[in-house]
């Protein structure tokens, strides 16, 4: 049987399983508004976003009270401080899924993704989407090797955005500048939401075996 | 005589400082490099951050010696997570700078930013600036007062940017798609700086009172 600090220390990682699912659901739905321009689901996942800040700060409180009752040192100590961590990013990225909500708001009735770059972008939500489910799967399960295999995954949106902008700077681009700076700005919200997965999963590695993957990214 | 504890707290406090100094060096510079389109400023801002993550590195370190050592509860426990929190927001100010330096780098031998909105976008890096160097001041002598004032003036920059979109998406805009596209990209980059100010600048007066000035602020 585990002790009474690793339990709720395990129920702090439980939370953030949790919080992962809900930013999981609002990348989703961010991304279905901006690409069907519907004003509703748009408003919803601005809406939601207060329930995402309230379970971080459930998860703060959570982890100060193990920090002040529990008084862990070394390795104990760096994990609920890379759980603290890990909330503050799950929190940005359902902030970043807000962002894409309200440009897709912005443009309703129309739909701010223009027809030439809709593949393209389609690509970058799902791949942004792809990285936050399987995140919630390495918080849930501490999966090391999930979670060096996602850091790697992380050039495929590198790759989605270079060819994002060759597509907006190419002489072909007929949608204007509007559409140009809305997928420029969309590009980079879907960029910072993967960037966050894998730090979220660098925190994992770290978590469990005490090294840092990569210098500098615990 | 203060303890061990609360010099040791000082100390920390004095890196703080120090990085945001660097910080402010940083977004000076990534703006010099950016009005003139001189590449050796944009070269030296981006090889420069290696010190910023460095120094970071060194604050978490003592923050977790801190921690560990000295065994903290409550609020002495709080200040030094809010200390964690600056350093990481001190170090993503710097990445931002990074990008701005290399948006210029891009287009050198040219400028990025147009004639036509050059004006707004001085005025946006030097309010960054500004913020940098005030939120400096403000943690090197935990100024409430000012802290509360930073928050306010937030307002400009947002204004800011509101009003370069105006720009951007007007139809006198006559500086095409790419120089749109670099403008809304600077304006965000920029606009993030100043929100790590005020997200630091609440910090402070959550250190020094206990209190957050905003909710989920802190």
């Amino acid at each position: 049987m585990r002790d009474v600090f690793h339990e709720q220390l395990d129920a702090v990682f439980d939370d953030l399983t949790a919080i992962c699912g809900q930013v999981e659901v609002a990348v989703r739905r961010a991304t279905e508004a901006l690409l069907s321009g519907d004003a509703a689901v748009a408003e919803q996942v601005i809406t939601d976003d207060a329930e995402i800040d309230q379970a971080r700060e459930r998860v703060e409180e959570s982890a100060f009270q193990l920090l002040s009752l529990q008084q862990p040192v070394a390795g104990d100590l760096r994990v609920i401080i890379a759980a603290l961590r890990m909330v503050t990013e799950l929190e940005r990225m359902g902030d970043l899924s807000v962002h894409v909500a309200k440009i897709a708001r912005l443009r309703v009735p129309n739909v701010a993704v223009p027809e030439g770059i809709n593949e393209t972008m389609t690509k970058m939500a799902e791949t942004a989407e792809d990285m936050v489910r399987r995140v919630g799967q390495i918080i849930r399960h501490r999966d090391v090797s999930a979670a060096i295999e996602l850091g790697r995954d992380d050039e495929v949106m590198d790759q989605l955005r270079r060819h994002s902008f060759t597509q907006l700077l190419g002489d072909d681009w007929a949608h204007g500048v509007e559409a140009a700076v809305d997928v420029a700005l969309l590009g980079r919200y879907y960029e910072r939401i993967a960037d966050h997965a894998v730090s979220i999963a660098n925190r994992v590695v770290f978590v469990v075996t005490g090294e840092k993957p990569h210098r500098g990214e615990v």
